[in-house]
């Protein structure tokens, strides 16, 4: 569900130390913006005065904030070589593991051996992350660190020697932005513009196309939640986006309609989560998105006693992918006999293979009622299957979307015919949409299920429709 | 510094899961508040399911919170079962650690060295700090966690078998705690009542006697400083008192003198710390009292440039305690000849030791001028010996006080006389105080001198009066 | 119930001009302290540069800022001065009524008509009435004039010839502080320390002994409310205080005894409303107290929906001058003959008249059981008897708490033997305390009896007690 | 510089009364949307018993309260009976202000005669204004009294009776609005988006064209400021955008180029003030302007020390419409000989008035540079002749706008060639811009002068171009 967000645009003069701007006694750090060799013993002679506590723990500090001014000097070129720095220099010193290693076989009697394992777990312990955890200093520390693990992911493919400092600053942040840390916030339209400006952004699901598009989407019958750092106020980690409607929401166009009247949310008995969207790609595993929708679900049966139903209108973005690979591979079975003689005969096709791939390949067949009508059958049962039984090589479901939902305990509720006829929607799902529901009862029962046998819950209508019957 | 805060005297109803109060799906843990031997099955297992996920990551956590409300319940005799119960069954798996050092020993190629050293890491993590974790989610769990601490420290003593519980909260808790989090915020007489209540309980060096008094530490030309954390907002961590006066105050009376008229803040040239408290003794040895006083003195010279001297008015807390060790062994040479032969007059005693001894055993001798004139040459050269040469066992300095400011970097400037006359003043110091001086530009050089070679900086007044010259 | 509050302590140098504190270009007006007939041209040159809008309205502002400045600086004589000169100089024009009202006389069609009324209205509008509201320009220029009017109120007696300077100070108040511009605040013990003094200082029923008695009364079982104005923030207008109980409280003491432990507030229900007091002097006659009890009440009533009972427990601060007046003239049938018998010879006095009035001098009286009892009957019922009959020289209730309940539209619902013990309730009302009940659907009804047939509505055993039957 | 808000259009249920939405004990009043006669005696009745404080002060605050829901209620229709009724039966009493004004004749002795003229005063209050106060205990009660003035000004040129119920607002208004109860508040891009959207309403002066136009006005080297009265917080009632830049600039569209850098605001020398608006049609004639302008001058000198010109860049928006009367009439003397002869060339016409005028008529002819050329002397000179000398029939300065900058002290500085090219700009004003300037130490003088002697003060520069020399 994430998203890159354009990090770090906000300029070198936004981040200033944490003495309020002025001068450090430590002195800049002023290197080339490509790093080049010649910088490398100055940002060295840094780093270790800094993991050596030199001047005390307050000059560190500034000499880590000095660095962190530093680093954003650097291009991208610079920065690459920052990151080899740590991973090649910083990294854990096996020796000295070895060492522990034999102090701990070798240690007598149990406060000797507690020393001894004290000692072994300091040295699995990378230095570099005590530089890291110093960042945090500078005066959005904690958001630069969130950014400089976004650009990091951006260069793991290229260069996977990065990957330990990825862990290293993944196992921080997932220390820092532990849920019991979080304030989960509710969004209006009198929230800072600025903070809007983020929503428009980040949201990944359904683009927000214009400022009317967002204002509809936080009127007196819509909420938006999102998750806050008390260290980054201004910045949303994860959002989610819900309509207060009566009845299962089957189609998300309905939803976006900024024309259609606002109706009473008191008078509502459904919540439909509609977009979930991250905000900080450098947050990317670690995991709150379930907690903020539970979280949501208690708030909202708190504040308005008539909902009865806590639902999601999802996408199935894996779902065209899959039904290409069978058509491709020519799976036998695919479709049903009068499926595919229906289907050929509309599209004066060979076989159902050839005129199941002809109609998938213009977005634009559901506009003909007949062919549309062909097509349903055998498109839903197809949604059904794939939901439902359809499985990637790790044995997980296939679809990306059910696999978060189905973890937290959702089950499968109901599969909506063109509930999307966005381009992408078409492109990515055939126009279909899929209802997760919440029921508070099932969920741990559903989540254990999922966890212990991988089983995927489903209503018995969805099962009923991917058996074809 | 520290002092035992009233803590977790706010009752049971005040701490709600994160839910906002409802009940919890997963029910309550309701156990006797002795934690009866009966009891412990139930215990085992919530923690057992907390420690395993059961449910999903959110069933933990209200898992968690109902074990957080359980320990809340139990009596002194209930809670030492509990950290028990933690110390003896979530420890290390030593086993583990066993199998775990074997498999990093035989491991080969990089990227399996590097999942066994991780296996080996995780291994040397009790499970217990997983579950420690988790109660973060309870309404005031970080407060909760610090309380948590404050109790197994009252503990240690007598439960020396509990000491690896309080190291595993002392590492939890002091990277929650890192000073990156903290919030500078500045206490007046327009804070809360129930804040300023807290600083009443607090205050550890001179006590607040009265809300006027208090008030009179508050006045325009006072400041005080605290630090704060996000998630406990309402509860100052420490806090520093400031008096904005002309020239190195060198008595606290005059100081806390509610009579008094207060100055001009913006003529003032200096700026005394006279009193410096931890308030959560649960953050017993997670240092951050050096930077807050760092950042006062920013803080202090971007608003008032008029400030030229930064210092302390402290007191010397183990003088008394050392010098009637020197007496009671008789030290040769503790007395010059001269000192002796007066004291010894004015004392009608024997010898030195013995008029000195008697002279300290009264605390009203300041009253009468002859004997202090009499005392004031010897106390005052013995005080500056004391402070700038004595160490302890461990080749510290012998003054708590001294140790806290010169690891700081700020250097002993002046020895005053009779500046606590009050009964602690007298009983433990004799009366002296003490200025500590914070110079910028020579913080980073004496804390170097100080960590490297022990070296304890003073000014060359004290040093000519240790040496009675 | 008004108190005069410490007014204008706060020295000169926090009253800064609308520009922030800079030199405003108008120059400062400087004048002796006692205002010397020398400095009067400058006054006056000084409002009438005001009145007539010179240099625009900007300077006009800041020619007042400046004469507000210069009237801070005037001692109590310079301010008699300085409110003679307002009376004298800027009164309305004699003249110019005269004419703009043969002017009126004169006018034909509506137009014209309207055109001198208009002229008319003006004429009869004060010039110091400009001079007055351009005060509020100051940077705390409301409460500026409420603590002139204050200030000015102390004055009236001996100066009768100021009246007309506070009448219309009194309009201009009355129009600023109208209560659709106040603001409800709810005063907890996390309110600001500078609040709650406030409080301490301002109440005027029951004193506040010390900040433990206050934070007693703010407890979670009490409740605390106050209006505001918003150009005057941290400063209470008026303050109840609350204790929600279990039926209706007969005793004042025991509600404020602080070792009582607080009961749930959800559980209770009843709210005694137990002081109200004023806190601004200078807005003495510009009523909102009536508002404040309602708008509690609705407040408690949609927050704690199990309170069925709202009623004061009141002194009843005229009843012993009253009582005394009777004796002192002998009335005839005061007490009934066993009344007289019974207090007689438990006095030892001649007849009843002189031994009520013997008893009464005596306040330790109920510690005596005895005398206790056999006083009670009579006092209870001549306390009946005052409240619900007895009427001042206007031919209102003769107490003036009585007076504010009633107009109120609330009713005497019930005496209480002894319920304020205090040496001030022992000599106000021999301890008698009284409860109105307000009851929502009686309210309108009840204030228009009284209104207009002057009814004192009290409940039936009220009027039995009275009719001593 | 007003412009129409979109008033009222927060529906009904945005209203709610003082009691928090509960229904009110007086009983909600029920009228047709059109306010039929039968309605009437209703609606009279309730007023009546408002005026008589029925039930006691909090009553008729209800009752106001249901008369206001009423009122929103009606459609056009039903306000402008409302109105009528107002204007007709809650005029002024006129035998009342006889019989007052007879008995101020006849009054003897000065407390007599105090007596009298208040009653004369208080008979020349229409009972409306009594009505119309108690309207703002609704829960946005001054707002709703603005947009009511709103939508009485819109019905004033058709209904002129209605007038002195306008006044009667008017005057109500202006005690509210005083400018020492507003706020000055700074809008910036983190302000909530509901506050920014409406001043893309609101902007009178140089359409806010989009979200991104908007955020380019709020970027680092821009200000805005407006004022803000504390019961309707979230209504700016009057802003002002501010540029900063170095030297006094000459054209809007430069201002306003999204693609533009930013400037570093601490390194301008001078803040161009480009754009006033007010907000609430419903404070037509409550002035505040000026104030705005100088307080924003003294916040931008405080924090800017570096400014050193504060002046507008401004629309001439009367300048087309005198040019055209003047050649409609055939001034003679309009043009030069030279400016004609040239004048006439380019254009092919038969004289200069004919040539300015085809001219005119092509809003493109900037885009020819010769003809721009030809154009320049001429058009530069008539508008700097414009500006500085000419009046309307009352004598005052024809073009609106310099009289309001004229009337706070500012001076004509410099017309500027083309400075405003877009359509509005070239219809008003054939592209020319006008800068006042601002000097601090003259803002009296030319205040004074322009009031006394009607001076219109312009830079030497402008003087001659005025002459054409």
């Amino acid at each position: 569900l994430a998203r890159q967000p354009n990090f770090l645009d906000r300029a070198l003069n936004q981040v200033r130390n944490w003495r309020g701007g002025d001068p450090s006694p430590v002195g800049p750090v002023t290197v080339k913006p490509e790093l080049s060799e010649s910088d490398l013993p100055t940002i060295r002679q840094q780093i270790d005065a800094c993991l050596a506590d030199q001047g005390g723990a307050v000059s560190a500090r500034l000499r880590a904030a000095e660095l962190g001014r530093a680093y954003l000097s650097l291009n991208a070129r610079g920065r690459l070589r920052f990151f080899r720095l740590l991973a090649e220099e910083y990294d854990v010193d096996v020796e000295e593991i070895d060492r522990a290693s034999s102090a701990l076989a070798a240690a007598e009697g149990e406060q000797d051996r507690r020393t001894a394992r004290e000692r072994l777990k300091h040295s699995l312990t990378a230095p570099r992350v005590y530089l890291l955890t110093q960042f945090n200093s500078l005066e959005r520390g904690v958001k630069f660190l969130v950014d400089m693990r976004a650009e990091l992911l951006g260069l793991l493919s290229e260069h996977p020697e990065l990957r330990p400092v990825d862990a290293d600053l993944k196992d921080l942040l997932r220390g820092w932005f532990d849920v019991g840390f979080l304030d989960m916030a509710q969004i209006t339209f009198n929230s800072p513009a600025s903070l809007l400006e983020k929503l428009i952004d980040y949201e990944a699901v359904h683009e927000i196309r214009s400022w009317s598009d967002l204002k509809n989407r936080l009127d007196s019958d819509r909420r938006c939640f999102s998750f806050v750092h008390p260290n980054m106020p201004d910045e949303p980690l994860i959002f989610v986006e819900v309509a207060l409607v009566n009845g299962m929401a089957d189609n998300v166009q309905s939803l976006l309609d900024e024309d259609a009247p606002p109706i009473d949310p008191d008078a509502a008995d459904t919540a439909i989560f509609y977009s979930i969207s991250n905000c900080q790609s450098g947050l990317a595993g670690v995991g709150f998105g379930d907690f903020l929708i539970k979280r949501v679900v208690d708030r909202l049966s708190q504040r308005l006693p008539n909902l009865k139903t806590f639902a999601t209108l999802s996408p199935m973005p894996g779902f065209r992918r899959w039904l290409d690979g069978r058509i491709e591979e020519g799976e036998e079975g695919l479709l049903t006999e009068s499926e595919a003689r229906l289907l050929s005969a509309m599209m004066r096709a060979d076989d159902g293979h050839a005129a199941l791939k002809a109609l998938l390949s213009d977005p634009d067949w559901p506009r003909e009622a007949d062919l549309s009508d062909a097509a349903r059958p055998a498109l839903m049962r197809l949604g059904a299957r794939y939901l439902s039984s359809e499985r990637d090589g790790r044995g997980r479901p296939f679809d990306p979307v059910a696999r978060f939902h189905l973890n937290n305990g959702a089950r499968i509720e109901r599969i909506n015919w063109l509930g999307d006829r966005s381009a992408s929607g078409m492109h990515q799902s055939a126009g279909l949409m899929v209802n997760y529901l919440y029921k508070l009862d099932q969920i741990e029962r559903n989540h254990e299920m999922f966890r212990g046998e991988g089983a995927i819950v489903a209503s018995a209508a969805v099962r009923r429709m991917a058996r074809g019957s």
